[in-house]
């Protein structure tokens, strides 16, 4: 099996192009190689495919074997992968994945690393909806307390729930204490993701991310999205900000008119390979 | 750069064969190749080069970008490299390494994985040679204090240096808590790795190891040969035996008549790829 290894902010995929899909079990094939030690190393398997409304499908099946529904990470990976190998220079494509339909845009392209414009689309805002526990339209800087300490949080979805909260220093947090704490809060009933965020100027954020099941990691594209709408919605940041993450940095904008958010961000080939099915 | 991915017992190598040095800085390019996230990943770079000494020179380069003397684990690797391309099915091959000239033989060899047998030399005992700062002929069983706990230690040096210690159940025991106080002991002026080992019956030993510079690993070849030896010379166990460690099993011979410790175990060949410089 040929593959591309790929990155997007540090967040790595085996990316494979099938235009059957393979005959054995791919929860199995994607936990072996997916393995840092005894198969390729990844964060995820993940196939580019044939779709019938899109230019191609995409399927991310993660380390652990369970599959995921969307990863704006990844969706940058395929799309270059794609612009480079198939779609003859097209520049806009539009991208199946279980999550629906996304578009992307190939914004700049240079040796092995390119700017990928994602379309993430409408933030969720309803409390019962991201989900929370809460019946609101929106819940904002809403208190969560955790022993003895109160944090305030603003609950978005963006097809996976995210608690946001602004913090002093969001680089030196200590995320590793608080964020499997907040995520397993009982105000959350699918648990959530959590964003601790620092707000520099309108233009510009640091993110830190403690994802849902996973722990802390370089690089969150949702997450970095909803940082964003949670920081308009509170009036510390305008539309359109860099989100600097672990890994690097993001642009965010959450569009006035269509509102969808939009993200611009990096996708790298790393290099090719060939696995013995 | 073509590369091919393999591992012993988990400890993984990107093993490239070059006909000509590389022109660029070798060890820059192994700590971007060895990168988990951004790289290939793997534990080191290894250079299969010509040799005028023997079938062919091996060259490791640490994920730290530090080169190393020797390594069990990749003597093995690299073998089978050249047995499947180059040797034309001769079982028996000379490695030139940095800590000399190094015997290997192809045992047996299934799809992909394959049993490697390596002379890894004698053991040396001398206590400032292995190096201890005690000057005996031999260090069996001696005291070694950290903070109000004593353990007994056998050293040995197998081209590095093995602090042995026999403890009642190596697989549950603390080697993160013990092993960083072990390593730098003043009574090793040079550190040293420390082995954890229970004697199970003379054939079989089970080991831990806290690798000097680098901590808990999955596997260590020359700890394995050191545990054995250690094992010999305190009466627990007979001159060949196996050894059980995290990644798997390896089997040690301390052989009478030579005085050389020959060491058995896996190689596996994980996936085929290709890098651009």
């Amino acid at each position: 099996m040929k593959f591309t290894k790929m990155h997007g902010l540090g967040n790595d995929f085996v990316v494979c192009h099938r235009k059957e899909p393979l005959s054995l079990d791919v929860f199995e094939l994607a936990r072996k190689v997916c393995d840092r030690h005894l198969g390729v190393g990844a964060d995820g398997l993940v196939f580019i495919q044939p779709s019938e409304q899109a230019d191609f499908a995409m399927r991310i099946i993660n380390a652990d074997g369970t599959e995921a529904e969307q990863c704006g990470n990844a969706v940058r990976c395929v799309a270059k992968y794609y612009y480079d190998r198939i779609s003859g220079a097209r520049r806009e494509l539009t991208v199946e994945t279980k999550a629906g339909l996304q578009k992307v845009w190939m914004e700049e392209d240079k040796e092995g690393a390119a700017m990928v414009r994602v379309d993430m689309g409408p933030p969720v805002l309803e409390g019962r909806k991201v989900p929370t526990v809460l019946d609101k339209d929106m819940v904002v800087d809403e208190p969560v307390t955790v022993e003895d300490t109160t944090f305030h949080f603003t609950a978005v979805s963006m097809g996976n729930p995210h608690a946001v909260i602004f913090v002093e220093d969001a680089v030196q947090f200590p995320v590793e204490n608080w964020g499997p704490r907040l995520e397993t809060h009982s105000l959350f009933p699918n648990k959530t993701n959590v964003e601790f965020v620092t707000v520099h100027s309108p233009h510009e954020l640091d993110m830190r991310v403690w994802e849902r099941g996973v722990g802390q990691t370089m690089a969150c594209g949702t997450g970095a999205c909803a940082s964003l709408v949670a920081a308009v919605l509170t009036g510390k940041a305008e539309r359109r900000a860099t989100v600097h993450l672990k890994g690097g940095d993001l642009q965010i904008e959450w569009n006035e008119e269509d509102g969808h958010v939009y993200m611009i961000g990096p996708a790298v080939t790393v290099f090719e390979g060939e696995w013995a099915l």
